[in-house]
């Protein structure tokens, strides 16, 4: 989205690095100091300034000093001390197998002691009582507007009235952790932008903390809404601790993976206990919403036996084993009301994920899916019951002609929960490019009423991603996203659309780079063929050279065609034709040759 | 699409270097010896085998002694002889400024004189009496089942006379010029699987002849079902020569880019016959397919002075500029009927260009665009009347919700002609990523009937595609036709993710690798995690690492819980929950750690 007129043009003086890219920071201001919602800017060469949505964080703010080992300013700290209605307490004991020491093993121990976060001390802080519910949709219902729906609101262009009325209907949620103060508040529903997922996180095979930090702040530098660690290796707690503190955006997890770190990977040996523990240890981190598979029921199971690809969720599958071990419905599912009451009291969001969901073209949209889509349409109201916000999880690998149902079905069963969908892929066969077999359902699903999309990158189904697949990833939804906002005619989207198109055909190349969703390989693309300095400024370009250049014969019509032209074609074309001929023809200038 | 069980299991040995990438040539026979339908064979591990598509020709068959001086053997030769409606002919004069040599430059001039095609001389040859009809829609019209289309049915797994009644219809058309005999005949409408479109071509700016040979063959090994060679700069007719006698995929042009060249540029200066000599010049050499502008009309081209982008297509505009110049309409339109009679004697396919198509999400389903829509229609209807096989060519830059209409539109208007877009991209917010931008949209216009999708390369807006970028052109495109294809429910499709998600499932992960798109990249990103050869038959991957992995439990429980489960779930389930913990509850194997 774009506002060419930007609300308050306080901005900062951007630093070498930032003029060399092309992005400016600058803030909106709200009703008050402490609300400044920070924007990207781009000063075009034409004097206009295009305002974009930035979820960059305070590390593309020259006026901000950063330190990944101090963390992020608490932004909202005193917004949530204010309502008066948390406690801080000393929280859970953090513990070795926290971070997967219970088993002494060659290979594990944290590579060094100085890994854990260094940042000052804070205690945990909850709803008062241990049970209060202090989330945004319990604010909304009671007709409050608190600050971080005023934020949101100026990011999205939209009345804190509709910010309020859209999370209290729970078409909406806005993931903030009482304990993860450093977001910058941001909002998951069909009637806002679409989101953009980035999930990040080690594994038993590769990656470091300081790896997993970088390409968090790599994906929210390219757009990233919110980031997922889904971490599976060893210093799960302590990667966990270095990416909230450095991150403002919302961060989710699937606390399933950590607990089955602390059982060594023994899916019946997991408990409602240690679930629970892992559960309450991340809510005290501040983990923003988390994934949880409530929805996998024992008589599902069987349905995916005649599957191509039975269970491709790594949480469906645990709980599956554990249901079928135990021939028990899972704690997940027995105790779901329980966890509400956890979850509401730190203001974390559920994300009920599909543990169900096709991993391949042949399994969408079958009995197994859709069975659980309605078990988690239940337990939404049960969520909702309890004051906690909450947003469904999609799949998956779905055709094209499938892909519309899912959303439908979604909406009417869960009562217009904000969607979340992976993809879905379009097809199976182009592994090394399910960024794109994805991004292609992406678009549609999202254009039909996906809020918030996971991301796929190059990887997918081949390896982790490294920072390229990061990017490319992320640069991949984005262009989902908001391809999607132009298709539901979301206010504002096109005039990104219409400032790129204008430097396209004004040839104003140093604004269609910096207006670019990657404006560095834009430029770098350019420059390939015209590297020169003077092409940047020239009337064609390498397509088809500076002899014949059907913009600049564009160009031409409208000078000479313009205004009255177009209301009367016939007399006007006479005329400007014979002027035309006595100009002597010229339909461009010979630049070169 | 794919066949597990191939028509004529004809399987050339694979050379070493066919062994590394895992396609292996193989062919499929017809009711004669000289129908060879050239197929790529996957052998997988498990014994079985799956035949695709392959528009490689026989660069790929270790068999064939290829060689880019001679040319590609003249396949179709025999069967154009045999139809005794064809006379060979002395053919016009090539003349210097055929490769831009009108006037002498400092710049200009061929590199080289070895540049000039080295191969068998041979006339040209049309239609007998230069008028007679030798198009497959007049043979298909006439009840006739040729080779062609006997080679296309055993290419799409249908019958000859679905080929020659959708021919007849005028919803599929079959481009080969009797003067390229070197095509592997294939057909572009509907109804059969979707098509992609290379574009390749230099330009005043870049490019050699050696690197359009090279990119062609290049785009047809990753899947181009036609090359468009859209040459702008020196040398065309020389570069044009050496790609159509190497070529084994149909070969289009815009023949006005070359008539442009030889009036120096000057649009205004262009007449009928430069034009038509041009056209007959590529008609001679064995062009397939020619996209003509004839739909840009006088009264048209004032519509456009208001949009955001003017008129885009660069044939489109040299019209415009050609109509303001002499205030007539376009010779293009007005000789209309003798170009039929042209192109019918040489069987050349029309593709009626969308000279008028929107640049930007602004200028999307505006008026200028559907006028000349509405003429297309018209137009289509008069070179069906001669015989001449046609296309519609449309857009380019159109939001998600308004692409369905465009389809639409189109095919009520031309009577179902093949649609052939450019795209659509459905944002211009990412330069540098239009193959995705517009990936989006090509899939979801082909899934509502676009039968051919132009491909658009990363380097889109910013300057000419070198090797990679068509590689990466058509990749994304191949996705997208293959998408289409499923959503259409087309026969067969779905067995090539069927195949691959099968291979998944059961960590066959060579077979993955060979069954992808892109063989090379898949195996390439796999082993950047898990490089060693133990991993390439693990029972894991880098994401979840060796300890834990969904498709690992999967498989047991389809193992444990298939077959009667399935039918009885609840009874089989408490059985086999007994029989799961007494084996240990184990629902993995720790291969490692």
């Amino acid at each position: 989205m774009t506002s060419q007129d930007a609300r308050t043009p306080e901005t900062a003086s951007g630093s070498a690095e930032e003029r060399a890219t092309g992005w400016h920071k600058g803030y909106l201001s709200g009703s008050r100091p402490d609300i400044r919602v920070p924007v990207r800017r781009v000063h075009l060469t034409n004097g206009r300034d295009v305002t974009l949505y930035d979820t960059s964080g305070p590390y593309t703010d020259p006026n901000i000093d950063t330190d990944v080992r101090r963390g992020l300013a608490p932004l909202r700290e005193n917004w949530i001390i204010a309502r008066g209605d948390t406690e801080e307490y000393p929280g859970r004991e953090v513990r070795p197998e926290d971070d997967g020491l219970r088993h002494t093993s060659p290979r594990g121990g944290l590579r060094n002691l100085d890994a854990v976060f260094p940042g000052r001390p804070r205690l945990p802080r909850r709803g008062r009582g241990g049970t209060t519910a202090v989330t945004q949709l319990a604010y909304a219902k009671r007709g409050e507007i608190t600050p971080e729906m005023e934020f949101v609101a100026l990011r999205e262009g939209c009345s804190p009235e509709h910010v309020r009325d859209e999370i209290a209907a729970g078409r909406a949620v806005l993931p903030a952790n009482v304990n993860h103060p450093e977001t910058e508040p941001m909002i998951i529903g069909k009637n806002f932008l679409v989101k953009v997922n980035a999930n990040i996180g080690n594994s038993a095979v590769t990656s470091s903390i300081e790896e997993e930090v970088e390409k968090m702040t790599w994906a929210t530098r390219w757009g990233a809404d919110t980031v997922m660690d889904l971490s599976t290796g060893r210093n799960i707690h302590t990667t966990r601790e270095w990416v909230l503190r450095n991150s403002p955006v919302p961060i989710g997890t699937v606390p399933l993976y950590q607990a089955l770190e602390k059982v060594d990977g023994k899916a019946e040996e997991l408990t409602w206990e240690i679930y629970k523990d892992t559960v309450i240890e991340q809510c005290e981190q501040g983990v923003d919403y988390m994934t949880v598979h409530a929805g996998v029921l024992l008589r599902y199971v069987p349905l995916t036996a005649r599957r191509k690809t039975g269970i491709v969720s790594r949480g469906g599958s645990i709980m599956a084993a554990w249901c079928l071990a135990h021939h028990k419905e899972s704690f997940l599912y027995t105790h779901f009301e329980e966890l509400c009451e956890i979850l509401r009291a730190y203001d974390v969001t559920f994300s009920l994920g599909d543990g169900l969901r096709p991993g391949s073209i042949a399994d969408a949209n079958d009995e197994a899916q859709f069975a659980e889509l309605r078990t988690l349409g239940e337990l939404n109201r049960v969520a909702k019951s309890h004051d906690v916000q909450t947003m469904i999880e999609g799949p998956g690998h779905v055709p094209m002609h499938k892909i519309k149902e899912n959303v439908d079905l979604q909406q009417e069963i869960c009562d217009e929960a904000p969607f979340y969908t992976l993809g879905p892929l379009t097809t199976d066969i182009a592994p090394a490019y399910d960024h794109i077999t994805s991004g292609i359902g992406a678009a549609m699903i999202a254009w039909w009423g996906t809020a918030m999309l996971c991301y796929v990158t190059p990887k997918e189904h081949l390896g982790l991603p490294d920072r390229d697949d990061v990017k490319t990833g992320v640069i991949t939804y984005k262009i989902a996203a908001h391809a999607a906002d132009l298709a539901k005619g979301h206010p504002g989207a096109q005039e990104w659309d219409d400032a790129l198109s204008d430097a396209r055909f004004e040839f104003r190349w140093e604004d269609q780079f910096n207006l670019a969703l990657d404006p560095d390989t834009a430029r770098a693309f350019h420059d390939e063929t015209l590297p020169a300095e003077p092409a940047k400024t020239a009337h064609f370009c390498s397509m088809c050279g500076p002899k014949f250049c059907s913009m600049k014969i564009s160009q031409d019509i409208r000078r000479e065609h313009g205004g009255d032209l177009a209301l009367d074609p016939e007399e006007g074309m006479r005329r400007k034709s014979e002027e035309f001929a006595a100009s002597g023809n010229r339909v461009y200038l010979p630049l070169t040759d």
